[in-house]
């Protein structure tokens, strides 16, 4: 796909708060922002992560054109020492971000930026749009995925996604969830993401009759015969007309009938009554779809009673994540640096005491048990803090501290990767396959406490003591 | 902004049919299409249509590239001859549509695409995505407008939108459902929506102290100095240190404080006390911002306790239409035509009784009350069909036929314009400006009963004899 600039696709405020910086003397006043989320999308047990990629193409390709810049002149409120600085603007941040495809938790720091306060501030805007709207997706249909036990789910919501990249980044973020793949053909061109897809209700409108509609498309494509069944009466039409005409031989010798699909009605009844008209007609292989509004609720509900389904395709609810459609990260100074390197802590208080963020430079580990694999905590420390997973280590909650657990037998590992060095992108692009199986291994991490949809057991987010001492002084610095 | 060939962003089904249709001798085959939807957002009495000026860029633009059809060869399943037609493709269907800005309802036929079949289902996909979206967000828009009574209600929300598209075209759909403007800084540039922003936290915690940051922002912005008052406490901190600024005279003699903003706590409390405050120290025509998590009902209930909120900044609510993020526009066969010109109706059957189509090549009418100017109702009729409104016009509800109603004194007046013809675009295009005014303007027209947010009265759409006649027709044949 060309790549739009979208450079200004910033809020107003990021540009004004940049001018003020630049004349105020902040120009190379080095700052540190953190993305984090306050809560799971459904009350889940975790999130995960995605969205890096683009948000790397962003930053990659950060600067204002000369269209920009007359804009923002004819705005009448910049300095013009300040739109040259943005003529010659070079991103030159480092960027530390959990990598794609990885559950995390609320309160984390899923990303880091460091750097001129200017280019830190200026990019919030974008970093956050790209990583909480891949990463409710992603999460959204990893849920769905999750539901269908195996089954294969395949991502159907381009027409009704909240614009073109809602689709396309959408269905990307889907497939690291877990889809198999896609309806929107432009996906499959351009991140490989399978495009896969048969026949509309119109098709078979368009026809005479259903049974000629069938032929036809049997005719067309014998190697992917998936035929939709429900145009006019699933059970009184559409499954006989569909084994009337695997029966006639239309399709060559070898080739076996592919599915039929059902988008409508009580899909629970409709396919159970299907199945058994399609073995006895001689094509138990003959796989069924099933669509229509689906989720991961209707899903679970559909299995439980069930309904021999083979693959979803799902809508709507998966590419708006429609039941929570908006994932709440957001952007906040966290420490600034002097020249001579000394790092001051900053925090945000607020009356609302989910919005008060954790000060610092911070580091984020998972330690997971080293004989059962699975993850026991994630702990955020100073950046320049090690856990040394030889020894015992003591957690305890940030907010209930009497609650405490000493770890033994665990490995620490960082989670976060540098990604850009002085402005300088240094990550190793995955394939969109890679990340998929990443996420896979990684949920798998997690205790089935967690993975639950309803009431899931909360996974614990620690500080390290020597973070939680300087917020909580700091904390005390802000009573009223 | 550059525009991207979304050509190939369509459901691989689409192709896959465009192809069976191409072998099969459809390729000159004329079919009509509808787009209709079936239920209004947030249960609202009626939506705002939106999206039709990039929808008729995207069909304006569309053309395979040679790497396009690389891509479909790839895939090994279409013929030779169909590639060379997608090659050499030029769009060539008439559509018609109703205007952006204006209130619709369920069940009428808000766009018709007619021309050859190959191409008036291909373009399903994209027709769908830009008009669900940015009319879903009009809607929104308009509702938390409406709840607003007046006050400004400024777009906020790109940061959580679903994709970049989400966030530009968003704040456009905001815009015409009545959004005073945006932070979206390329609407602004792109689209002309007003973008507007001052301050984060971040910018008051980079400052030694509050007082400092407000005193650098007042100087930088004598003309529009707005102070966001909650990053440590509103009444104890933010407010006063914004009064002392205030009487400093930082701001040139002559300029007046323009505000301050408010993004978390209780906000209808601290309005009331923010408001004395300034009022006290003599700063009455000093407005107060609310921002955090707004939608309608928050906004009314607002207002109804009195909070003192000058202009409200509405974000992830508004951008993703958060209660009801999914507009469920439909895209359906209502005809076919043979060479000599005779259409053939089209009826799609289903076990939910909500997704029967209704056939036939049609036209959409509203009827207005002549004394009040109001809406009566709407009523789609069969293409040649005339609503002649010098004589009484009896309605019928189409689902209980009993209930008729004879209109006298009313205008008809039909709703769609032809933008297209045999693939020309002849729509003239407005300003967005003019669209916002049209909105308003046509939400005017409906009754107070219609516009209210909950249980609001169902505004009448219903069929024309002949039309019912036709549907009833074939319904019964489908009878199974």
């Amino acid at each position: 796909m060309e790549k739009t600039n979208l450079t200004m696709l910033t809020d107003f405020y990021e540009i004004t708060m940049a001018n003020g910086y630049f004349n105020n003397g902040f120009k190379d006043r080095i700052a540190y922002f953190d993305m984090f989320f306050r809560e799971v999308p459904d009350n889940g047990g975790f999130a995960i992560m995605a969205g890096v990629q683009p948000m790397m193409d962003y930053l990659k390709n950060l600067h204002f054109e000369p269209e920009d810049i007359a804009y923002l002149r004819g705005c009448g409120i910049f300095s013009e020492g300040f739109l040259q600085y943005l003529q010659d603007f070079h991103f030159a941040c480092d960027v530390w971000a959990v990598p794609e495809g990885m559950p995390i938790f609320p309160g984390e720091p899923i990303l880091t930026v460091r750097g001129p306060v200017i280019q830190a501030q200026f990019v919030e805007t974008m970093i956050l749009l790209t990583i909480n709207h891949e990463s409710l997706i992603a999460t959204k249909a990893n849920r769905i995925v999750r539901a269908a036990q195996g089954r294969p789910v395949m991502e159907f919501g381009s027409r009704r996604a909240q614009g073109a990249d809602g689709a396309t980044l959408g269905a990307r973020a889907a497939y690291i969830g877990g889809c198999c793949g896609t309806a929107c053909t432009i996906c499959d061109r351009d991140f490989g993401v399978p495009a896969m897809g048969t026949m509309a209700h119109s098709w078979v409108q368009l026809f005479d009759s259903e049974e000629d509609a069938f032929r036809a498309y049997a005719r067309e494509y014998p190697n992917a015969c998936t035929l939709l069944v429900d145009t006019y009466n699933v059970l009184k039409s559409g499954v006989p007309n569909a084994i009337k005409i695997f029966n006639e031989e239309v399709l060559p010798r070898g080739y076996r009938p592919a599915g039929i699909r059902i988008d409508s009605g009580d899909i629970t009844y409709l396919t159970k009554k299907a199945r058994k008209m399609l073995d006895d007609a001689g094509f138990p292989d003959c796989k069924i779809c099933a669509s229509n509004s689906l989720d991961e609720h209707l899903i679970q509900d559909m299995l439980i009673q069930g309904a021999p389904v083979d693959s979803f395709g799902v809508g709507e609810r998966l590419i708006t994540s429609s039941s929570h459609p908006v994932f709440g990260g957001v952007y906040k100074l966290s420490a600034v640096e002097d020249k001579n390197g000394n790092i001051t802590p900053k925090i945000k208080v607020s009356e609302n005491v989910s919005k008060i963020t954790t000060p610092c430079f911070k580091k984020l580990w998972r330690l997971f048990d080293r004989t059962s694999g699975k993850a026991i905590a994630d702990v955020i420390t100073l950046y320049n803090e090690t856990i040394d997973d030889t020894k015992p280590y003591e957690i305890f909650d940030p907010v209930h501290v009497w609650k405490r657990k000493v770890i033994t037998n665990f490995h620490a590992v960082p989670l976060r990767k540098k990604i850009f060095d002085h402005g300088k992108c240094i990550a190793k692009e995955k394939t969109l396959k890679q990340l998929q199986d990443e996420c896979t291994k990684q949920v798998g991490t997690l205790w089935d406490e967690v993975l639950r949809f309803d009431n899931p057991h909360r996974y614990y987010v620690d500080l390290s003591r020597p973070l939680w001492d300087i917020k909580q002084k700091m904390l005390d610095e802000y009573t009223y």
